[in-house]
């Protein structure tokens, strides 16, 4: 790869910290990592804490834009594997771009890739180059380089784009993390070297966020954030966890990281999570998640509660009229009975995963919200505490097996 | 059955024309039968001619109350066959009737489930006392009497509840005809003592409609038609059309009928239908539909236009960035283009079935609010020409295969 002179250099570097995108701190926890900022993009501001839906096809499962500004949602994830495959992404370039594409005039992030094809896509093969892989769709063959992940997420248009990064599958050796992190910082020094280029011929403001890999060793970790933090990128993931390790050990890796990134630029904890995990991720210093489990639990008929996860589709609720959830605002809530969804999920109705997408997105975005307001409030510890003392006195077991097999609605996210 | 007392009869007569039900007709368009009406019902006012969408099981699929309230809807028809074998009578009772549990605060109408015992359910008996079916969902054994539908729909608590009636398949002989439309008047006069008896213990100021039947034997409706209109109900209903007879032949069984029927009393043709069968129904003095083609056809990505038909789901839409229908001001046209709607289909994300649904029920309702305004001013003739004028000069045609066996949105609606 070819050095870029001095100019070009400090042209890249004027166009990464675009004014398009900000991260201003606005207050910080006493006794945690915990904050509440600001982060501008060219669609507007987000309030972090904050957690992205997963809107993989270029549409939150089920909820339409409407729904999702009406639930607080500020930023929405969408997937440039996905988007790549169908409708390609010229499609959606000639539609004006994703934003215009799918109706949603506010802040989207989007995915690289990576992490799709290593997981859904059949028989990819890594190189130095990048990875080549099989559609799911049609097994078509396609090559992922990280300049080929800059070009589509260029087009796609997304506010936030993301490095292409090689996710590890857990267990896996040090040798073996070592060099997936090695080939991750090598990739995002291309991506970095390619968005600056694309940027030169027509500028999207977007930015660039790299991935820590590094899988559960910690110093791994710390090398990966390390180097990465010198690219001084407008942003930074934590990418590969959440992927089956024990949470003890993911807690171990946040804070294996977080010394190693710059504390004004903005923190991604990617795929995470459960409630449980948003809390402790933000007394940690994280400021932004996208994760299924809100949606996917929902349309398989398990919705969250302030006592835990409730699943609505069974019998037991057949003649319950209580709302999900009695603290809940949402239009569910606020016109629905558990009787009711029990029904719709038992007769197969689309309006059942709809109605119970619509409230856990909406708990989420208000427990994001309770988080950011104590954080604001100098309160996060009671708040904290309170919290996870309700939500842990589950009324259900959350981890119970959801039949997802069985289940017409599922359909995938990742 | 025993004969009512003098005194229970006037109460019951009394009760049959309840405040809480009446139809007045404001205004009649010169050379037709079209009329404007405001017919009154326990739940709101419904400003005729009206369309129904269908609710089969407590909901119009894919949508949610709010949205059929945007889209202008002022009653829906659900179905007694369905709610009786899931979730059950009790359960709605339970919830506080129909209206409660669905969320839906305005004007319900239940079939008896008379035409899904005999288009759904296995192995029907018709006995003079009533039928004896199968449920399709799990084989259970049940006998639905007059007296028995009477009670289901009393339970469920809509505004306006069906007769139980035959209803015979096409082409039937004209002695099953007339056998038919007989056992369905016997019915009738038991459902119409049964519903009297229901309310002298608990009034829930339902109106009752009669079923005319009789095949497409001009002389058998008729005779059917006299019979039900010296029941003096408070609405009556044309059963047993577009049941695969031609056009032509639905059109002239409404003639020979709609002299016999009541003039100041509502007249519901049952399953109809396609827009221009809507007009002409319209035309030759009908004021109430129902039928699940805007929503079936929705869910099987077709399309209504002020041009016909559109199979939005199409390849030759893949890169079409304008609205279903640029004259459309529903959510779906406002916000996304042809292009988004076949990627959602393709994708088969639930946004699809919704958006394209919301779409043509969207267009189902205009349509009626114009003919109602034309017949307002009218300008109803007029009207009608322009609008078969541009409907019929069709971009597509409505009559193609829609491949419903392949679609996994299309579930049952009937």
């Amino acid at each position: 790869m070819a050095r870029t002179s001095p100019l070009c250099r400090e042209r890249r570097d004027r166009r990464e910290g675009d004014v398009s995108f900000s991260f201003r701190i606005v207050a910080q926890q006493p006794d945690t990592s915990a904050r509440a900022a600001a982060m501008t993009t060219g669609h507007g501001e987000v309030h972090t804490p904050a957690f992205m839906p997963v809107g993989t096809q270029g549409t939150v499962k089920t909820l339409s834009p409407g729904e999702l500004e009406e639930a607080g949602v500020q930023i929405v994830l969408s997937n440039a594997y996905h988007l790549y495959l169908r409708p390609g992404t010229e499609v959606i370039e000639q539609a004006g771009g994703l934003h215009s594409f799918i109706g949603w005039n506010h802040p989207i992030l989007t995915d690289s890739g990576g992490y799709q094809v290593f997981s859904l896509a059949d028989l990819n093969m890594v190189s130095e180059e990048g990875v080549t892989f099989q559609s799911h769709l049609d097994g078509s063959r396609h090559l992922f380089t990280p300049e080929k992940t800059m070009s589509i997420q260029h087009d796609l248009g997304a506010d936030i784009i993301m490095c292409l990064d090689e996710c590890t599958n857990y267990p896996c050796s040090r040798g073996e993390a070592q060099a997936s992190a090695e080939l991750t910082l090598r990739w995002a020094q291309r991506c970095r070297q390619a968005h600056a280029r694309l940027n030169a011929v027509q500028d999207r403001r977007q930015a660039l966020f790299g991935i820590v890999q590094g899988s559960t060793y910690a110093d791994v970790r710390a090398h990966s954030a390390r180097a990465l933090a010198e690219m001084d990128l407008p942003g930074y993931a934590l990418g590969g966890l959440s992927v089956g390790e024990p949470k003890t050990a993911m807690y171990e890796m946040i804070d294996a990281t977080m010394p190693y990134l710059p504390a004004d630029k903005p923190r991604y904890l990617m795929g995470v999570g459960m409630p449980e995990d948003l809390v402790e991720a933000v007394s940690r210093g994280v400021d932004l998640f996208d994760c299924v489990i809100p949606t996917r639990n929902a349309r398989n008929g398990s919705v969250f509660t302030h006592q835990g996860q409730l699943v609505v589709k069974n019998a037991e609720y057949a003649r319950d009229f209580q709302p999900i959830d009695a603290a809940c605002g949402c239009y569910t809530c606020r016109h629905f009975s558990r009787a009711y969804l029990r029904h719709l999920f038992q007769a197969g109705e689309i309006l059942a995963p709809r109605l119970a997408t619509l409230h856990s997105v909406h708990f989420f975005m208000e427990l994001m919200k309770q988080m950011r307001e104590a954080i604001l409030e100098g309160r996060f510890l009671a708040w904290r505490r309170e919290f996870l003392h309700q939500y842990r006195g589950s009324l259900k077991n959350g981890d119970q097996d959801m039949g997802a097999q069985r289940n017409p609605f599922i359909g995938g996210e990742i």
